[in-house]
């Protein structure tokens, strides 16, 4: 039903041949029988689904010219707030039907390390989501100046505790701890950040399956189903390679068989290479770093930059700045996610996703 | 305040002058002195001393036609047997040295199911270059239709024999057994060929650091290294996406802040893509696929590429052949791997090091 609703967006994009249309059903029909019910609620298949053997075509050797895209007029703003509103509606079904079938709810851990403003904003929705949606949450706070043993500590407890299923600590941490080993000690089955490097290993590897998948990343590309949008075989630029959005970004994306170009701060010629890109996905927390001149036209453009700015205007005291020049950008392109209200509430949306994956899995309900 | 640090940021960089130069010399300098006895053998330094922040600089939203690079109508034909040469006669002296220390020397485990023509040269080239070394070697050949208990019990004895310190799978197996679950009863400390999915994700994670790099991308990075090519800031294109292969190459350049792009069967326009780049690193296993409209003058290539072709001519009856249409290539770039006698014995020079480094490891050897 709801493909039905988002791909009405946007006529569907014809495959230049037969194999791609074969997959794309392939994967559609293994949608609406395995993954049942995890279907309703997250459209992106299993990545393991997807995989492809490497077969070249013989005309590799032949340069095509790639036609300018067509495209209407009409733009797409990508309503990530309210994409995320249904996702999280069929999380909170899932979870009561959970609770009613066997007296149980997902719970999720989180561990915030300091005051940081923008963590702490991050964190206070997380909670107040989980609430939302019936999955039981606990936060444990922790002083700035906190010594490594006791986030340790709390981590431990939390991998014992079996009314959790997803643990976060929140990033970044202060400078004096080592994020690496904290994040090591997090229980494989409980890393619903997805942020372990064997879940990024898993991610990155073809035939592999990871346990879970970064809540950003996989909320870009749910949007990027949602709406319509073709991944296979397209030109993807991700701005930033940061190890939470832009490197898990860019590999999810090539598990899609997107061409996919990765664009950092020592990239020469950022403009050049982005300007070639059919879908581009911009972490690189820089406010209005990606310009109109930096856009095929046509281009899809999913902003996750959320860049705090003060404003006084504003109720809060500051607004929140994307990487893309949005009044430029939306001439442009034929589809986009605003900022707020794009990939934001996505990624709490996908938390809430992973954490009820977590719990199913643990209690082998489907 | 935000306000201010973003403002901050924006203005401090000229990285093309100060800041590289000073990581640079940082990086020779960890070379010389931390890694003294590694750095004999391979010049590429640890992963973690390349990590940067990621600093937008602050004409990134100017776009600056790059100048085409001038080169002299030298081409460099990079010699990779001599090289890996070279790194052999190094290990071989540091297995001696280690011998006369201590009384131990590295040893390597190779695990070969059934009678494919490659793997048994592979492997055969391998056990050769241990003995060569001073490396002892182990090898179990099992039928082509063995269980895959057989395989899971050989590899078992190997995790816990304690002179053999680097295990190898020759890999492709045989379609029935898994792949997946073989790799992963490997002991991570003795996974050599890097193929672990947590040694991937450690490959990928920024600040992270693996503890093994997968032998053939680690060859193509010592070869751009010692044949001067920076890859800082560079334009790289990876064509094909293997897991042991494409993959871990696209994220070592990337550790080694090269913009990657990453081109395979369905990229729509491989070549426009690939003549944008500055390195190119092609294992797609197609012969003569990148020809020469495929290249920017001056481009540096390297050929993974290694397709067997009957040859009558020749004494074993057949010819190993290349990605590279290698007689259009060498006109245009600036330096190039031939097939056979470039990337190849890398593959097997890398492999002889990452087993020394797993046994200096294992005894705490410096």
């Amino acid at each position: 039903m709801m493909m039905a609703r988002y791909t009405m967006q946007r006529v569907a994009i014809s495959w230049q041949n037969g194999l791609i249309t074969s997959i794309a059903s392939a994967t559609r029909s293994l949608h609406t029988t395995k993954d049942r019910h995890s279907c309703k609620i997250i459209m992106s298949p299993p990545l393991v689904s997807l995989d492809l053997p490497d077969i070249w075509s013989s005309n590799s050797n032949q340069y095509h010219s790639i036609p300018p895209q067509k495209f209407s007029n009409e733009q797409i703003i990508i309503d990530g707030k309210s994409i995320a509103e249904d996702i999280r509606s069929s999380i909170t079904s899932e979870v009561s039907r959970m609770k009613e079938s066997i007296g149980k709810v997902p719970g999720l851990a989180v561990i915030v390390v300091g005051q940081r403003r923008d963590s702490l904003i991050y964190v206070r929705n997380k909670i107040k989501a989980c609430e939302e949606a019936g999955i039981k949450s606990v936060m444990t706070e922790l002083p700035d100046e906190c010594a490594e043993d006791e986030v340790l500590s709390a981590l431990a407890n939390f991998n014992e505790d079996s009314s959790i299923h997803g643990i976060l600590v929140q990033l970044p941490l202060p400078q004096h701890l080592d994020e690496g080993k904290i994040l090591n000690a997090l229980s494989l089955e409980k890393d619903v950040d997805g942020f372990h490097p064997l879940n990024m290993g898993n991610l990155a590897m073809r035939g592999r399956e990871p346990l879970f998948i970064p809540c950003t990343p996989k909320g870009c590309i749910e949007l990027l189903i949602r709406s319509g949008v073709e991944i296979i075989g397209k030109n993807a630029v991700v701005i930033g390679k940061s190890n939470i959005v832009g490197l898990p970004t860019s590999l999810l994306l090539q598990r899609h068989h997107a061409t996919v170009s990765i664009v950092h701060a020592l990239t020469k010629n950022p403009e050049q290479i982005t300007r070639e890109a059919d879908i581009v996905i911009t972490a690189a927390g820089v406010p209005n770093l990606v310009r109109g001149s930096w856009l095929k036209p046509g281009a899809v453009v999913l902003d996750v930059g959320t860049f705090p700015v003060d404003d006084p205007s504003s109720e809060s005291g500051y607004c929140l700045m994307g990487d893309v020049y949005y009044e430029e950008a939306v001439e442009l392109v034929s589809a986009i996610t605003p900022v707020p209200g794009g990939v934001g509430p996505m990624t709490i949306a996908m938390l809430l996703s992973n954490t009820l994956d977590s719990a199913k899995r643990k209690f082998d309900f489907t």
